[in-house]
């Protein structure tokens, strides 16, 4: 029943297929569901190529945004795509560290499991904070398995496509053109905008240039350019949306706890239950039309998105539901 | 002074730089000026990631207008990132057909010039219409070429990125699964839409699965899904654009003859001017804030975009001046 749903989430026609149609909640991604309002933007220039200027002021505005150098960080048309050419470019063995997003052991033609602190020569992957529990690696102890992994040679790449409502936890001010470290950024999640398709790419200069070879002149498209340039020095939203997304996160936490069901981890936008009942779970939430991600994996495990303050009855009721 | 633009063209930017700005009228590109009604496409869905329905939905409706099988066609975030991508993936030493689009070299790691009908164990590739110079194979002189590669291990490429004005020259209904024939099609142009970043990849399945695999599971943004699938479903609108842009392109050839220009060649969307004066005449267009396409492998050449006929006093005021 629920194979369709265990690759990704969002596979909301899948849903409609198999429980009917109706208007769905869906809590399938970690995307932040309030999004940034998109009209404060300039108008996606459709007709033409982006400029190598504007896609030159979309970087520095989110380098700013990320405290960063602005010549360490390269726009990308989603930080999936650019997780699988950086698994090609590197041409190392990868390495996930489980549980672990999909897409981390799927990039490379081979990755094994690894635990955290282990160093060869491979291309380690981790996300942070992690996704589907939530864990959180210290900046510190990034670093230190990070010199360990560069001492046999190989490359720590973090993924902190969560990272947006954590700040202080990125690595990214630590990238350096002498250290084998590479970050990923996401603009989709966040800001509520994830059908824009922009990541970012924070690395060495030797890395990034291989990388933008791989994706050519125009790696972005005219809405990327102008959603993420503004967006991205829109810090009073940014502040805004942080505590708004904490708020709703504690709320959904209420909701759930008044069905005997408390998170074993999570981020402020998602949240990842642990329970026997979790198929039936998937299964009664889905026929309620609120579409949630069941793992393949770990069955007894079900993520949340965190709603809208506005749909949480909407969860209660059918949580309440037998 | 033309350094910065023979690269590509829509340096606009770098134009303003150089010599003030202005109204700019930019015909460095062979984008067409009157892009498809955006207007009429329902509005991205910005909020969540593309359906994969969805995408299956856009790549129907192309293959619909492409007259091909839709599991032989693959969205991609333009069709330049997707030669860079299937370079890699053929993992075969380059061959392009010079004069050349430059990426058809820059793609592959170590590419070689070559002549049509040569074949050996190489990805071979090839604009048609050619791009500066308009050049067009026939579909049946390509096939017997494509037979020769195919027979020495290798592939031929036709980047059919201009060819929505001729169709009738397309090879993508030739596309096959036991055939060593890849075809690339591009939306910006035709379309006027480049900003959104959208092509299509035409391939043997085994190719294709290969290449999706490196593109994961959110190709392309939901402007692509929302614009493409309507775009190509709006044959009307094609027909009469195909009927506009022959008349525009008549109508500049008009204005160059004025002057004592004629195309050495050239597709609808582009015309190729062969003369000693060319590096003078691409200066004399910028003072006038008109942005054409220089080349620095060949100083006699300058390619115009065809314009808008509103345009067109401007560009013969512009030639006219010495």
């Amino acid at each position: 029943m629920t194979a369709d749903f265990t690759g990704h989430g969002g596979r909301l026609e899948a849903a409609r297929r198999l429980y009917g149609g109706g208007d769905w909640l869906d809590l399938s991604t970690g995307i932040n569901p309030c999004p940034w309002p998109f009209a404060r933007a300039a108008q996606p220039d459709w007709a033409h190529l982006p400029d190598p200027a504007a896609i030159g002021g979309l970087e520095a505005a989110a380098a700013g945004s990320f405290g960063i150098d602005p010549a360490l960080c390269c726009a990308v048309p989603g930080s999936e795509i650019a997780l699988r050419l950086l698994a090609r470019l590197l041409a190392l063995p990868g390495r996930h560290v489980p549980p672990c997003y999909g897409t981390h052991a799927d990039a490379f033609s081979d990755s094994r499991p690894a635990t955290m602190g282990q160093g060869d020569r491979a291309a380690f992957v981790i996300a942070n904070p992690n996704n589907p529990d939530g864990r959180i690696a210290e900046p510190a102890t990034l670093l230190a398995w990070q010199d360990r992994i560069a001492a046999a040679g190989g490359w720590l790449l973090v993924d902190e496509a969560y990272a947006e409502t954590v700040p202080a936890i990125s690595l990214a001010p630590q990238v350096a053109a002498d250290r084998r470290l590479v970050v990923l950024r996401s603009f989709g999640k966040f800001f509520g905008l994830a059908g824009v398709r922009l990541g970012f790419v924070i690395a060495p200069p030797s890395v990034l240039a291989r990388l933008r070879r791989q994706l050519g002149d125009w790696p972005v498209s005219a809405a990327a350019v102008a959603f993420g340039t503004a967006a991205y020095r829109d810090a009073a939203w940014m502040k805004e949306a942080r505590a708004d997304i904490d708020r709703r996160a504690a709320a959904l936490d209420a909701v759930l706890a008044r069905h005997g069901l408390s998170p074993r981890g999570g981020c402020p936008l998602f949240r990842l239950v642990e329970t026997a009942e979790a198929p039936a779970l998937f299964d009664r939430l889905a026929r309620h039309a609120i579409l949630t991600r069941p793992f393949a994996e770990a069955p007894h495990w079900l993520r949340f998105g965190v709603p809208m303050e506005r749909d949480l009855d909407r969860v209660d009721a059918a949580l309440g539901h037998g």
